[in-house]
């Protein structure tokens, strides 16, 4: 069912022709182009111009990437194939800083690697594949508990909030802030979706309200800043949004606007669910100060899409791409393992 | 010096060509277009579309409106002359529901034909017009004098984060928010101005990022769900925002978003000033709850500036105008008659 909606994979392997397939999401909803990937600085852009975006999506995408990279080794001799695959990890990982999920997948496709050292480079490229499989079955499989975990705290009827876009488009499957949207409209719960717009790039706008409406649910777009009198009017019961990367201590990044939604969640006393899989915990990392945030290109938020002025002409302009939000706004982070509830103690 | 940086007035008026002559907002800040309007339903429209806006503007807007309409008078007799006002007056009232100025200057205006009834009706048409020019000087003097309380509260090098436009091309001059800004500027306090780009309509983007730009100013432009970031950032020392309506309790409507504004300021413990003339305090009204809150079409929202689609074709929108900001997040209502701090009572 949760894949069914848009009719396509988020993230498909064409493993004859060495190519990822994924839909353009940067052209949604009014253009539904595929894209047919297979050079490395394809995989590169395809990351940092959003073409395929959402923190497990990118984990995914990257393991599928640096796997076709890795099938162009033109050398037998192992250590010369893996400066070749630690030059095409370090590049990849280069596409973008916040979300985690990037380099955990290309630290789990690092690990393959070495671990079958001895083995002829072929064994160690068919185990590359392998693992990128199970990354993705890994990631679809905790969409759906998380989906699951979620629905255990949400009753039917409910009004939803969720901004950005932490659908089926961010992940392999289901989503995870939308997961247990798709199992309860599965289930006829009824809910009420509310999508914030989500400037500048306006994924909520484009991809959340565009999958969850082709799923036939019940869905009202809003712009970000509309969200205090949406909250003052009683039709939101809970918020569901996804991460980039959770700290040890829950804080959490997450899309640019992720954290006044919070602040406005705790003042009108909504609970605030934080979705994503155990990958998207780095606890590494104490808390959200150290959490490296991208900041953008300013013509994103002067020119909508790159193209028509919104703004005079040379205006500086603050584009972060990502928010934190401090763990004491987040009534629970719900992973495929459970319900966290605070005080958050992710680490190791 | 204040009104220098646009080099027109926001609302002039032509007497000889009974017109008035007003920058096309809508346009700005790609097009500098002015329009001369002459006929009721010109006036209507150029409130309706927002071509003119802006609660102080709105309302001097509507006091040249309603005595031009009064030019066109063809009967001498009082009553009838009375009769064609009234309509007219209805009228241009119902063009927007939330600015209290748009009824208040209405209102003002009405005084004076009742108070000079007894006169031949070309003397109550000069009484309109004296009249209306007396509003727009009453307005530019309020806006100076909020301009100098409000800078009492700020000190040199602030950050200071606006909303919307109550700009200059919000008022007859000055604007009320930018008022400090203006003087400031002048005396060389270097304040670094964050505009806020105020979806849907960017008045922020397009309006104050760009009058205040012109003026020489330091301004940063940003989305509004990155205010959040900013404030977390440490750059915000103050926020001032305009009004379109304070009810008796100090509850404020004023451009969506604002109460967004409003609350995250309380969490991160910054000031929130609104500035704005006795003219926009409504002390009939009780409280926020009871202020009209104009919706408006959802295309302002899915397609930006009506053109290009930017969300899923046929999906429902949440657009309110304005938002009521509760008079316990307000530090201060800041008036030509000083600076009003809790408990707020302007009951008459």
């Amino acid at each position: 069912m949760a894949s069914s909606s848009l009719n396509c994979e988020t993230v498909a392997l064409d493993d004859e022709a060495k190519e990822i397939i994924i839909i353009d999401q940067t052209k949604l909803p009014n253009d539904r182009r595929m894209l047919r990937l297979s050079l490395r600085e394809e995989f590169y852009e395809a990351i940092y111009l959003l073409q395929v975006r959402g923190a497990p999506a990118i984990g995914v995408f990257a393991a599928f990437a640096i796997y076709l990279c890795a099938c162009k080794a033109d050398s037998s001799d192992f250590d010369s194939f893996y400066a070749d695959f630690s030059k095409d990890r370090d590049y990849l990982n280069s596409s973008r800083p916040t979300a985690v999920n990037l380099s955990w997948a290309l630290g789990r496709m690092d690990d393959v690697v070495r671990t079958h050292k001895d083995e002829p480079v072929p064994a160690v490229i068919e185990a590359l594949k392998q693992e990128a499989l199970l990354i993705r079955k890994e990631d679809e499989e905790a969409c759906r508990a998380i989906g699951e975990n979620a629905l255990t705290l949400l009753k039917p009827g409910y009004g939803l909030l969720t901004h950005c876009n932490a659908g089926q488009l961010a992940t392999s499957k289901y989503g995870t802030a939308t997961a247990a949207m798709y199992l309860g409209h599965e289930r006829g719960y009824g809910f009420h979706i509310y999508c914030d717009e989500t400037r500048p790039l306006l994924q909520g706008a484009r991809l959340t309200a565009y999958e969850l409406a082709e799923a036939g649910m019940d869905v009202t777009l809003q712009c970000d800043n509309m969200v205090g009198a949406l909250m003052a009017s009683g039709k939101i019961d809970a918020v569901l949004v996804g991460c980039d990367r959770v700290a040890a201590n829950g804080d959490t990044a997450n899309k640019i606007g992720t954290s006044v939604v919070a602040t406005l969640a705790k003042h009108y006393n909504i609970p605030f669910y934080v979705c994503g899989p155990m990958s998207t915990i780095d606890a590494s990392i104490k808390s959200g100060a150290d959490i490296p945030i991208e900041e953008r290109k300013g013509s994103e938020v002067t020119a909508m899409w790159y193209e028509r002025p919104m703004a005079p002409a040379g205006i500086k302009v603050f584009n972060p791409a990502f928010d934190v939000t401090d763990h004491e706004l987040i009534t629970a982070i719900i992973t495929e393992q459970g319900v966290f509830t605070p005080p958050y103690d992710f680490r190791p």
